[in-house]
């Protein structure tokens, strides 16, 4: 098969990332968090330019008529600016992982043995309009020090080249590969299709989008994919909860931000809570403006609710819709979640020690959690500084993932001499 | 499309293993060694009806004119059966990551948040004709609590199937769930084209045999694929090297066992080396009957040396045949073992230690050694008990792959009603 441009062009692409891939090895982390402050800079004074591009790509997306949504994810308004330019200096500051060692042992025949914490190589991230995942991600793949190629959604191409503009200049000035960072110059989306194959330079994928996306790319990709799939997330009241912890944990996750994959989208409840305690939280719930789709039992609190189908246990509504369902007790609510959760985030409220740690031993999620929010579960939240994403994948990385997610390890091995024999 | 038997059969085979995941989640350590150890009784008391097997398998491979050796990879030897027995054994007796806490912090709000090591769930293992395999990698498996699919050579289906059986009757006396270990009961190559989509329920892929598998496992897979691929394992002797150190090494890493995918493929010679101690390894190795292929300046040593070709310097020989090198210093050893090697061991003799910081740090494989023998790279020889395998992946697990790497972790985080504000 001969090769036409575009494979040549996407060939050329991986080459060069996976060359800056090793001159990245051998840049000082100094270097490294003096390109993140000054691409922060560089966003400041050439801020009339990215907005600009932003308004030409708006333009263009409303003759294509595209939905109001989508528009407002490709805009950058001025709050999504700062928060770039702030999240920049933030990943700056950060402690690097890079070179640090960790399970050192001495064996019998003398050799030194232990693991080096080095970055994973070359990252592809591909990912839908919002623009500024492109300066988020560029700066936690070069904080850990990896090469990357972006791929953001079409209708932000002209933005985000010029926010790949920023980041290759500030790679020049403060002397990183000019190939670091990477934009596929092109909309074309067999552009995808052709990187996801040049498994032999680029060493992980990370899709950032829909759940259609996610899937595409892990159906073609030859290379590592860590998924961010959806978040069907969990609270289950016991009968042994104390309803002063239930009730602000049941709305806060619900109704704090309910458009975020850490909001809780289905309420098990236990049937031995009383019918009072039962009453207090679907009133409560009521009164936060949710709408409940119940099973039978939840049905008789109020004509308000509405009849729960198979399909709500499976649901990630995004808004202030809510499953709720009663159960048996604590083996059926592990069981429903095991069942229809999406392994993301499941929270029990309860004061009995032996269920909180049969809840946290047998429920199959990337975080369990005992007394508390499911909003908690972040990147922020846990203390990482900066997170690229919440993996639902068990491999590699699970939940939020920083910059230590974003690196791998190789065994040294310091002898003097030694031979197998 | 309607699903024909094979797939409603392959199917019901990943559901079950999924639930028998969960329950393992349940089942006690105690129990699960014990059961390693009866494993390993019944494979005592049962000799003969596996010999039984095997001998019936021998004679079809036998019938359908496969090469020898696939025969004696086929074949049980005594040595084989004995060695699957102490393995399990060790196996049993190792201590179990499941369970452990690690990475633990108290968030300025009180929570305490912290990972867990757990089981990744539920494992395929499609391998080629060695029979001990289905031991080995079961006991693993079920060590690390996890449930696995096997997927044997069809050549060995009968021993596979055997010895499964054996698995199966350990599981049931010991109380671990009956579909722990699921053996694909079908020679058909379609059953692991359908296994490879059942990414819902099955977690991690890994192919155990050559290359031709492993890139057919990566392109059909939609699960996970941890992969353990060639070895073009290097050794750079420096200029800097202290020859009494030098030649053992190089010898060991060449000879001692030539096969396995650890022994060194490439010999790296610094040009500023004196004449007489390259002449020293090169009249070594001759002595020790390897066939050399090399470069103009090592043929000049010899006219029993043959010429290197671009080949050679990608080439895995698995025999006593090396290619051999002269190069100038180490940035050209470190970009030859870069671009030609496959980022599997590679190791350094020198005295300085500006050139084995330099070496360690920008050499891209899963073991980088000073000093000391490829032949080391090893479950066994890092201490790690036992190995599943040598992965040449980035992500989850690089290098020799233990009980640990056959886990994940899961985010707790306990409260005392917390909510995000």
């Amino acid at each position: 098969m001969k090769s036409d441009n575009l494979e040549k062009q996407i060939n050329n692409l991986a080459d060069r990332a996976k060359e800056a891939s090793f001159l990245l090895l051998n840049t000082s982390q100094e270097k490294v968090d003096k390109c993140l402050i000054t691409i922060s800079e560089l966003l400041d004074s050439k801020k009339e330019q990215i907005l600009e591009a932003n308004k030409k790509d708006i333009k263009l997306a409303k003759e294509k008529k595209l939905s109001q949504p989508m528009i407002e994810r490709l805009t950058l308004s001025d709050k999504a600016f700062n928060s770039m330019k702030e999240g920049l200096k933030i990943v700056a500051g950060l402690p690097s992982p890079v070179g640090s060692i960790f399970d050192e042992r001495k064996r019998p025949n003398g050799l030194n043995i232990y693991k080096m914490r080095v970055p994973i190589g070359v990252i592809a991230i591909i990912y839908e309009s919002r623009p500024n995942v492109t300066i988020d991600a560029a700066s936690l793949c070069l904080k850990s020090r990896n090469s990357v190629i972006l791929r953001g959604g079409s209708e932000a191409f002209l933005t985000n080249k010029a926010l790949a503009n920023i980041i290759c200049e500030a790679c020049k000035i403060c002397e990183l590969p000019v190939n670091s960072v990477q934009l596929i110059p092109t909309t074309e989306r067999r552009a995808i299709d052709l990187l996801l194959k040049k498994e032999d330079k680029i060493d992980l994928v990370i899709p950032r989008g829909g759940e259609g996306l996610i899937k595409t790319v892990v159906e073609k990709s030859h290379i590592p994919v860590i998924k961010h799939y959806k978040g069907v997330c969990h609270v289950f009241v016991s009968r042994y909860a104390d309803m002063n912890k239930a009730i602000p944990i049941v709305i806060n996750a619900k109704t704090q931000r309910p458009a975020v994959c850490n909001a809780m989208e289905t309420l098990l409840i236990d049937k031995e809570l009383s019918y009072e305690n039962k009453k207090k939280i679907i009133d409560e719930l009521l009164n936060n403006n949710v709408t409940i789709f119940g099973d039978k039992e939840i049905k008789k609190f109020s004509s308000l609710i509405k009849p729960a189908t198979k399909e709500d246990w499976y649901a990630e509504y995004l808004d202030l819709r809510l499953a709720v369902k009663t159960l048996n007790g604590i083996e059926e609510a592990i069981e429903h979640i095991n069942t229809y959760g999406s392994h993301h985030t499941d929270a029990i409220v309860t004061e009995s020690q032996e269920e909180a740690e049969k809840f946290l031993q047998l429920v199959d999620s990337s975080s369990v959690m005992i007394n508390a929010s499911t909003r908690f579960s972040d990147g922020g939240e846990y203390g990482m500084g900066a997170e690229i994403g919440i993996s639902t994948d068990k491999l590699h990385a699970r939940g939020p993932m920083g910059i230590t997610e974003l690196t791998t390890y190789k065994w040294i091995v310091k002898g003097n001499g030694q031979i197998r024999t």
